[in-house]
């Protein structure tokens, strides 16, 4: 069942004909004036303007590995999902055009919770509500950095998957590549880091023990005070601003979006690169809540790492997001670990040592 | 784990990085020159040429639903997944530029099957049997048509999933639209109908009662003899020279590529153009396996539906394909169903009753 299509009534059930009408609903506000062809055909359409080229990035979130329905608010999932795909335009520098999304899910989050009454919510589609609530979510997002819902495809699956598409568009040559670091350039972070492993420590924490299985409706009660405390986790914000910035300055050498945890996405750098790196720990932007291991590891902080030539004036925030100075880029030697984190007691070797997800 | 990056020893196991490398090496052939970036970073980066617009579409296939493990070689699984998405290129009339694929398979697909001797195999791949013969037959069709496979998403997934992503280019407002069906025109299938549910009906009947289940590993054996039969449902052909030729010449008005079944996708065309139609079954290119019922309403036979003003001059092959005139559009109106059937008892009205997978 595609979103381009209505499908007959002999083929889908009124429950997925009302899902189809929500998403058209939804994915309707306007966008991105790139799309010239939405929802309703076999492909959407879609121009750049001249003298860019396209990125295109894909994200696979699965129950139970990237989420899990008993842990996660669906407006929390709607969200997440998009963010890791607008995390890579991020990445390059891109500004996005427009998501597709492919949702694979079982039929019970598709079917209605019976009758609502026409004051018990605002939505007028309340009567799917897992699914409501993540459109919810991924919509918000969305419309923050006007991102287009542009198509996709829905399927019942017993496992609840969302593949994210995200098309955006960079002045042709002038993408952030991993592969541009050179030794002498400085490494800089947006934002702080650990906070969505701490988070997800907590959230990990408060699911009672024996805990409920990755696909069980019953979700976990979130208190209220604590809710900030775990939005770095559950909401976490793409750098897309702060990407565009670095591309439209001139600024920025080599970008990653620190998806895996700084140590493995830094890796990733000095790979692509062919180069070896030193982060100053004494120097790293630790969220309030988090430890240096959670900083150095911890994955989906969706911050940026990039690199700068020491001419580059950098300032100190962009778009409202601190910028962190943090280490320099050196060349690459045989007896020289890829990355060293000098701490207080002297210099070490930071072996990669990302994120895990649930697995 | 994305195919973009390299994850660290610890992130992966042998398997892993072997599957990664497998993509890697597969995705490195000559493709499209439109690729400026592919497999390594965050993003693909995609040049247009001057004047084109891009088409982008997604399809989700979930194991038990649009294949199963059991009955479909993988090569099969994997050639299907791509021409799910070239044959949305080919119903826009647009040229393949890239694949992007999001796969999750479980564990036991991404093994070893222990040691291979030298002699037993002439792949390099042989210790991933189940991933190389599925990207076999995905990367052999992505290659028929210049498309390259440019990335992706790996993840491991308790039940096989696969989502693929086009990404195409049309000349601007070139494209064939479902909405763009007038009243006189004529109606145009390429091929033969009803191929591929007659396929699917005699691998059905193969496969013994009672059924293995979807995602058991023991596959179906396929006698020789009977696989030229089963080709239409296991390797159908998108038919992208046939889209690209009517763009071309401009001859195609409205276009929907057969996924569902006539029945279903005709009248797609007619509520997104506000049109009925008649179609005449004894115009109807019957595959010589199949019956009429499966011409009318089986699915997947990917052939293309056009329609073309009676004044458009269309010929009878067009890249080797045969070109059937089946009807005419007519306009809508109250009394009238949307698809009349011209049968030698009379006409009837037909009912869009497609394909339904394997639900």
């Amino acid at each position: 069942m595609r979103f381009s299509s209505d499908p007959s009534p002999r083929k889908a059930g009124t429950a997925e004909l009302a899902l189809l009408q929500q998403i058209r609903a939804r994915a309707a506000r306007p966008g991105s004036n790139a799309l010239t062809l939405g929802i309703g055909d076999d492909c959407a359409l879609l121009q750049l303007r001249r003298g860019e080229e396209a990125a295109v990035t894909t994200d696979l979130s699965i129950a139970g590995r990237h989420f899990r329905l008993d842990w996660h608010p669906p407006e929390s999932i709607g969200h997440r999902t998009l963010a890791r795909g607008l995390s890579d335009l991020a990445a390059m520098g891109a500004r996005p055009v427009a998501a597709f999304l492919s949702l694979g899910l079982p039929a019970e989050l598709t079917k209605s919770r019976g009758k609502t009454t026409p004051f018990s919510r605002q939505s007028t589609y309340s009567h799917l509500p897992w699914i409501d609530a993540f459109l919810g979510g991924l919509v918000a997002l969305a419309d923050t950095h006007r991102t287009t819902l542009a198509g996709g495809d829905l399927a019942e699956s017993p496992l609840p998957v969302a593949d994210i598409v995200l098309v955006g568009a960079v002045r042709r040559g002038r993408a952030l590549l991993r592969s541009a670091a050179r030794p002498g350039d400085l490494v800089y972070v947006t934002g702080s880091l650990g906070g969505a492993a701490a988070a997800l420590q907590l959230l990990s924490d408060m699911a009672a023990n024996p805990r409920p299985a990755p696909s069980n409706l019953k979700r976990l009660r979130i208190p209220g005070r604590i809710q900030a405390q775990l939005a770095p986790h559950l909401f976490p914000q793409p750098r897309i601003a702060q990407g565009l910035y670095l591309v439209r300055h001139g600024l920025g050498a080599a970008a990653i979006d620190l998806s895996d945890g700084l140590s493995t996405d830094l890796a990733h750098i000095c790979e692509e690169s062919d180069v070896s790196a030193e982060i100053d720990s004494s120097l790293l932007p630790i969220h309030p809540t988090a430890t240096l291991e959670q900083a150095l590891n911890g994955g989906e902080d969706y911050e940026l790492l990039f690199t700068a030539k020491p001419s580059s004036r950098i300032p100190r925030s962009i778009a409202g997001v601190r910028i962190t100075h943090i280490g320099r880029i050196l060349r690459s030697g045989p007896n020289r670990p890829a990355i060293t984190l000098l701490t207080p007691t002297g210099p070490q070797s930071l072996q990669a040592s990302g994120w895990q997800h649930f697995s």
